[in-house]
Parts: structure tokens; C-alpha cells; sequence
């Protein structure tokens, strides 16, 4: 069967970082960064483990994707991540001009629509790919919290 | 004589920072963290030696203020740059909780309060001190590339 290389597609890879996280107890959140078809970076949010508050998932994910090409710059990439980036993973991304963005759940209260933090203006951005299962992921996360 | 510890003193500390990144060829921006009148983290500048955006100033300087106070959390400390931080760095400063912000010059053009990010509310804000040293520093950048 031939395989198909959509967004569900790498989102997918995405959700499984966040699962590593989950099991981690960090909140949920998951990357790929992708060229070409091909996986130059994944990452999940180690910010518990790490003790650092910028070790968001986009934040590592930046950076290794950035040594996998061998520039800075990530013309011709797409993040896949599973939560609406920050202002800081914004940021970054904006710093990176990467070429496309694609998020699955939204995030209302932290996220950098909200905030009003601009992208690269080269940056196309596709919300709402497998958001259910981000959301399920960080309502497990956030209900194992509280019980 | 009595050594005064005030944000003239700090900042001249994050200013050698930003000459050190000057002498490497980085965009000379350079970071002190202080906790009760003792620096804790120094950092300046990497984009270029680590071919990474994320690693401005600030970003180190914030990780590795966690690692010395062995927290995420950057309560009851100050950071001295020498530069308006940009959206990213404002954003990972709006998650280290940190207590005060003292820049040098300020960035009309990239900083975060022109892009609308936010620090955390419980973060204090001084602008301008030392600010036309930080700008010639970051002036004689400039000329050096374009000459």
C-alpha cells in the first residue's frame, strides 16, 4: 500500500512525541519538524526533566532541525506540533522563517494568537489537524494532575 | 572603597558580555542574571557560532540561571541585557516568572513590546540604562559588516 505523506500523516508522529511526554509526566506536547518528506527533527516538551521553562518541544525542535540542515534558517521546512505554539516557540519559529506551521489544538490562554505574537510574514499556518487526540492528550495529562 | 551594586553595575557586566560576542562576529547582545546582588548566570550571544536562533542571550542566560538555582523558576532574580529582548526571549521570560527586567537600548524594531508580547504581570520593567553604550557596541557591529 502506498503511504501517504499529508499532514494527518506527520501529525501523527507528532501525537507519539507527545505520548513520550505524557508517560514522562511533562505536559503533552509533541513536534516533527519535516523537509522533503523526511523527519529532521523530533522532539517533546522536557521542561520537568530539564528544569528549564524553554525546553518546550518547538524550542528543541528549532534547534535540531536547524543542525540536521546545517543553517539556521528553516526555508522549506513544516513544524508539525500538537499544541498552539507560545509566544516564545513563536518567536523562535519567526526567527527560523520557517515555511509552514501546522498545529493541532488550539491553545485560548497561551497561545501566540492570543498573545498577538507575530510569525515570519513567509510562515503559512494550518490549525486543527487531529486536534481531538492533542486535546485528549492534555486532558489525560492535566486529569492524572488533579486526581 | 565601597563597591555599590546598582543596574549601572550590573549592566556594565552585561556589556563586557556584548563585547565578547563582538570580538566572535555575534549581533553583540550580552546578559547578566543577578540573585541577591550576586550574578548567577552570564551569557552573550551564539546565533552565528551555534547556527541556532534560539540562542540569543537571554535564552541561555534563563536556563542557565534555572540550573544554578537548581528551579525553573527565576522568582526574586533580575536579568541585566543589553538589548530589548524580542518576542521569544520576552516569552520564555514570561515563563521563568522572573522578578525584574532591566534592558540597555531599546529595539524599535524587533522588540517585544513594539510586537505586543507579554512579560509575566509580576515582572518589573527599567529601560535605558546604559543604553548609549549598549548602542554603540551595536552600532560598531553594523558598520563592521557593511565595511
Amino acid at each position: 500500500m502506498e503511504q501517504v505523506f499529508d499532514d494527518a500523516f506527520f501529525m501523527k508522529k507528532a501525537l507519539s512525541e507527545a505520548q513520550v511526554a505524557l508517560e514522562k509526566g511533562e505536559v503533552p506536547v509533541g513536534v516533527v519538524v519535516v523537509a522533503k518528506n523526511t523527519i529532521i527533527a523530533r522532539a517533546h516538551n522536557l521542561t520537568e526533566a530539564l528544569t528549564d521553562v524553554t525546553a518546550h518541544a518547538e524550542m528543541q525542535a528549532i534547534t535540531a532541525a536547524a543542525n540536521s540542515i546545517g543553517g539556521k534558517y528553516l526555508q522549506g521546512c513544516t513544524m508539525y506540533v500538537t499544541l498552539e505554539p507560545c509566544s516564545m516557540c513563536a518567536g523562535a519559529l519567526y526567527w527560523s522563517q520557517i515555511s509552514r506551521l501546522v498545529f493541532a489544538a488550539e491553545d485560548p490562554k497561551r497561545g501566540y494568537r492570543q498573545q498577538g505574537t507575530l510569525l515570519h510574514p513567509k510562515t503559512e499556518v494550518a490549525a486543527g489537524v487531529l486536534a481531538p487526540e492533542a486535546s485528549a492528550l492534555l486532558h489525560a495529562f492535566f486529569k492524572q494532575k488533579r486526581d
